[in-house]
């Protein structure tokens, strides 16, 4: 039973919360007990170690089953514990610390994607994992965030994945212009989802979903600039039929990603070889 | 200048936080100069007096000046007034008291809608709040809250609106069975977004999108009941093509409306009238 706040394996996994300690350790934090469940579930070889509280422990059996049987050590601590080392106000009992696991850009191309989506200067924690999380449901096989997006192992990204960080790969800290270039190459057609761009409707019409398709997402508040659209092969925008100013870039993101993932089955269905 | 918190007309607006107190009243809260602005442009005979302060009126000059040209009253007041006012924890310095507008049922089947969502047992306010903005973005004609969903003019609701609400038109404490038997007399297909449901894929390739369409969303953690599913002419699925467990309720809505009006589109220009 751990049950002092300061000690220093408590205080290393609290510092977690910062992305120099995360760089440097290459550790992140996973909290709460679907999330420490969904990373135990697929992703096993990568759980350090798990800190629960008997009251979480008796809620949620399965932790201490799925931990048993991939050998990963349960820690037993007290509430001020999981406090300290959680960056949610209520854990709900449960942390584990995690070892990141990026993949590398190359190895994703080796693997002929169909369908991924690409964060350029996404910074809202929220806007990020409810992407990750879209991005899972939608089939695409991966998601990539250059290096000017928010850190994809920040607690407040991997909470609101829901588990699909543990889901479908990541690719991190790469550079745009190399990361589409070499997409393109390996016969995806870049599309940017932007305001300037052609409607979506039309883009489907044209046939332009129907292929392995990287899908480039900008800044919440800013979009893309003129130079990073320039790298794009066609700007789509998602039409506004009514009144509101825009949707919010997750929402666009979905109709987006769901669009091409309808346009790829429907043009399989119909020439199935 | 107003700078009594406790003063009456400070009380009588801070308890329109309250329904009982809304649903006496028949009126309701806006906060923020976006959401202000966006009732002044679309809706100014509905707000009856905005409280503002000397900062906010200095940074947002449109306000005074929509507000003039519609005989709004525009009360300065301090700090304290709109922090009493508020639900928000920062207004950013303006907050208008306004009077609600459901439209009557019988009104919206007589301007024949062509795509409509039905809310019922949605009583997340930013799940309510964000169907009502996508469902202005992707043209809908109206959003129906029957009486188990939150309030519309809760203000959590009004905020993630972002505006949407004064946009569109919204009917409210309706009953959901009888609500529907008259969509479906007044021509429109009722299609309710359910797990149990058909792939919305294949509801598109039978053609059950192209034409008048309500979709009926149920609450976000139980789903759609039995009974209530059974008032729909099909159940539909927004499909899960990787391993997410699940959509939230405002990502699922956003799909299954802008396929809709996707489909609604690309019919009407197949085949001109």
């Amino acid at each position: 039973m751990i049950d002092n706040p300061r000690s220093p394996r408590v205080r290393a996994a609290a510092k977690l919360a910062k992305k120099n300690q995360r760089s440097e350790t290459g550790l992140f934090l996973i909290e709460g007990p679907q999330a420490v469940l969904e990373a135990l579930h697929y992703r096993p070889e990568l759980v350090v170690e798990i800190f629960i509280t008997s009251a979480a422990l008796d809620r949620h059996p399965a932790i201490a089953r799925e931990a048993a049987r991939s050998d990963v050590r349960v820690e037993s601590a007290t509430d001020a514990v999981l406090t300290t080392i959680a960056d949610t106000v209520t854990p709900q009992g449960v942390v584990a610390v995690c070892r990141q696991f990026p993949l590398a850009l190359d190895e994703l191309l080796q693997r002929r994607p169909t369908l991924v989506a690409v964060l350029e200067e996404v910074r809202d924690p929220g806007n990020a994992g409810t992407i990750i999380r879209v991005a899972d449901a939608a089939g695409a096989d991966a998601v990539i965030l250059t290096g000017t997006s928010v850190d994809v192992f920040n607690p407040k990204v991997v909470r609101a994945t829901t588990g699909s960080l543990f889901h479908l790969p990541v690719v991190v800290s790469v550079e745009l212009e190399s990361t589409l270039q070499r997409l393109r190459e390996a016969g995806s057609r870049i599309l940017a989802a932007d305001i300037s761009g052609d409607d979506l409707l039309a883009v489907r019409s044209d046939g332009h979903l129907d292929g392995p398709t990287a899908w480039l997402f900008g800044n919440e508040a800013r979009g893309l600039t003129d130079e990073q659209l320039q790298l794009a092969d066609r700007a789509v925008i998602v039409p506004i039929y009514g009144k509101a100013e825009s949707l919010n870039l997750a929402t666009a993101a979905a109709v987006c990603l769901y669009e091409s993932a309808f346009a790829q089955r429907a043009t399989a269905a119909a020439h199935p070889h």
